[in-house]
Order: structure tokens, then sequence, then C-alpha cells
């Protein structure tokens, strides 16, 4: 009985993986392709747009269905738990990059403001690398490294801030960047929700690992509280 | 040790509604608060800024406790998954209308666009009597009350569309409503992020009451499309 659970645990953990993967890329290309206004690759993005939905409901499914028949218990029961909450932060994150594309084909040729784009980029390249390395602290119960990559959401969340503040000056002096300025408004929002993700991401790291529910998230309204403007 | 179980149960569900409750006064107070620039209201609001996140973490501590000792089947074991879910997504709920009273605090008595704040005021109606309903089908089983809910968030996601444009219109008109515009994009961004998670509450529903995970979501990206601007 055991060795059938671990066997499809194994399965889960792969199906889980590969998500996990998927999203991660998609985050990159998303970005790139907002950046170099690419609405080929975005519409190439978006050809499957339920596609994470699709692959985080199928992962959920079974292991409900695994959860239902076999019963775990102590560690089992905490890496069956931690893959159907990491589940949802990944398809959420998913979902946040198919935005991205979707506002690369929307977005006009208009005015544009670069020193947004490059806070933009920098903000995509930090969401990236965290969901990288907490992929690999999950893989690897690495508590340690999930709990430096929830820390590093703060660098996140102050380039939202300094992003947020180069387009509102940018609009006051241009007002013809008004509408490249909503868009860069709802895609520096979006990567900022793609870190808190990660964070919560890492707290699930935190329980497999040790058993202990935590909030790493402390920071989450710093910088609504301390911008300048 | 069934007797047990339902009485943890009872004690879970009133956790959860009470939960709700707060998140859902939390939503309309809080926006309120914004409409009216009423910081004192807002300070008051965020006063206990991580009581949502304390709240959830005690639930879901709770809700995992119960199943690793008392391995609940069918019918209970999804009432307790069903719990579970829900939790994150009323916890994120809180979170966002945090992040409404935080911004009711940092905005400016600049130009403010009035069209705009009325289409904000009727979003924060909406999502507020859908949470409502969600947890009313939730207490009585509701599928169809469910999915009815879900439906409308196409509703909210046009309204955000809507707001989106008169904003853009607004400081292309008058660069001097750029701040009070930078400050509508994040809230009704919030409000339409709030409206995305009642679906999610609603497809938990449908699987407490029916044992099937369904995705209630599939206009997402709908109003990404067919705006215009």
């Amino acid at each position: 009985m055991h060795e059938v659970f671990l066997d499809e645990l194994k399965r889960l953990n792969t199906r889980f993986m590969n998500l996990g993967i998927d999203v991660s890329e998609q985050i990159d290309e998303a970005t790139q392709a907002y950046i170099d206004h690419d609405k080929k690759l975005a519409q190439d993005l978006v050809a499957d747009d339920k596609k994470f939905a699709r692959a985080a409901l199928k992962v959920e499914k079974k292991t409900l269905k695994l959860m239902a028949l076999q019963q775990p218990v102590a560690t089992d029961f905490r890496t069956v738990i931690s893959i159907l909450e990491a589940t949802s932060d990944l398809e959420r994150i998913g979902e946040n990059s198919m935005s991205i594309a979707w506002e690369t084909i929307r977005v006009k040729g208009n005015r544009r403001i670069p020193e947004v784009e490059e806070v933009i980029t920098s903000m995509s390249k930090k969401v990236n690398f965290m969901l990288d390395q907490i992929l690999k602290a999950y893989v690897q119960d690495d508590e340690e490294l999930a709990r430096t990559m929830a820390k590093k959401d703060d660098e996140v969340d102050e380039e939202f801030v300094k992003a947020r503040k180069i387009a509102i000056e940018g609009v006051q002096k241009d007002p013809e960047a008004a509408v490249a300025s909503a868009s860069y408004f709802m895609i520096i929002r979006l990567l900022e929700r793609i870190g808190d993700h990660v964070v919560n991401l890492a707290q699930w790291v935190v329980y497999k690992t040790s058993g202990e529910l935590v909030d790493l998230n402390s920071q989450h309204h710093k910088f609504d509280d301390n911008i300048d403007m």
C-alpha cells in the first residue's frame, strides 16, 4: 500500500515541478514580449490561455484522490498538503504571467517611459529567480533557502514603489504617456503579486520540511505606507 | 470519534464564517473610506493589519490538525478540504481590502475624477454582494447560487475596463489627475482580484456540495482582449 502511495506521490511531484518550470518560463517570456512589444510572441503565449488552470486542476484532482484513498500521515500528509496548496500559488503566478502577455497584445505603441521599463525588467528577473530558487528549495527540502527567498520579496516591493513613482512623474510631464502609464501600473502590480505568491510557496516549503505553518509575509504593506508621491 | 470530529468541524465552520463576515465588512468600509478620503476610518481598519492573516492561519492549523488526527472520508473529507482552500481565498480578499485602506491613507487630496469613483463604488458593492451570497451558498450547500455568483464576476471585469478607460481619458485631459489616476488603477485592480477570489470560493462550494472540482473562471481574460483604448 505504501509503495503504491510513494509511486503516485512521485508522479504528483513531477507534475508539480513541471508546472513550476512552465510557469517560470512564461514569466520570463511574457515580460520580454511586453518590453519588446513583441505581439507575435505574446500571442503564442496566450494561444492556450487555460493551460495552467488545466494543469493545476489535474494536480489538485490527483492529490485529493490520493489523500482520500490513502489517508497519508505524518511527513506524507505534509507533502501532499503542500503540493495541494503550492499548486494553487503556481496557478495564480501562471495566470498573472498570462495577464502580462495579454497586456502586450493590447498595448499601443504610444509614448513610452524607458526608465519604468528598466524597473519592470529588473522586477521580472527578480521574481523569476526567486521562483526558480523556491522550486529548488522544494525539491531539496531546504527551509533556509525558502526563507531567504521570501525575504527577497521586500526588494520586489521596493521596485514596485519606484516604478510607480517614475510612471506618475512621467505622465505629469507628458500626458501622452497616460496610456503607457496605465499599462505599467498593471504590469508592476502583476509582478508584485507574483512576488507575494512566491512568498506563499516559501511558506509551504517550510511546512513540508518542518510541519510549521508560518507567515513569512510580514512586510506586506510596508511599501503602501512609506510611498512618497 | 465521529462525534468529536463533527463538534470540531462545527467550530471550524464557525471560525471560517466569522472570517468571511469580517472580510466582507472590511471591503465595504475600506472602499467607503477611500471614496470619502476618510483617513481616520482607514487608520482604524489597518490598525491590526495582520488580523486576517492571523485568523486564516488559525483556521488552517486547526483544519490540518483535524485532518491528520481524524482522517475524514467522503463528505467530511470534502468539507474539510473546502474549508482549507476557501480560507486562503478569504485571506487574500481580506488582504486586498487592507490594501484599499492603506491606499486611502496614502492618497493625496489632489484633482479627482468623480466618474471613476462612481464605478469604484459600484464595483465594491458588487463584490461585497457576491461574497455575502457565496457565504450563504456555502452554509446552505447551494451549488446553483455559487455558480450564479461566479458568473456575476463578468460584470466586475466589465466595470474594471470601464473605470480604466475613464481614468486614462481623465488624465489625458488633465495631467494634474495623474496621482489620483495611479491610485484608481490600484483600487480597481484590487476590486477585480477580489472578484476572482469570489469565483474561487464558488468553486469550493461546488466541490463541497458535489465532489466536482470545476473551473468557473472561464471568461478570465475576456476583458483584456476587448478593451478599447
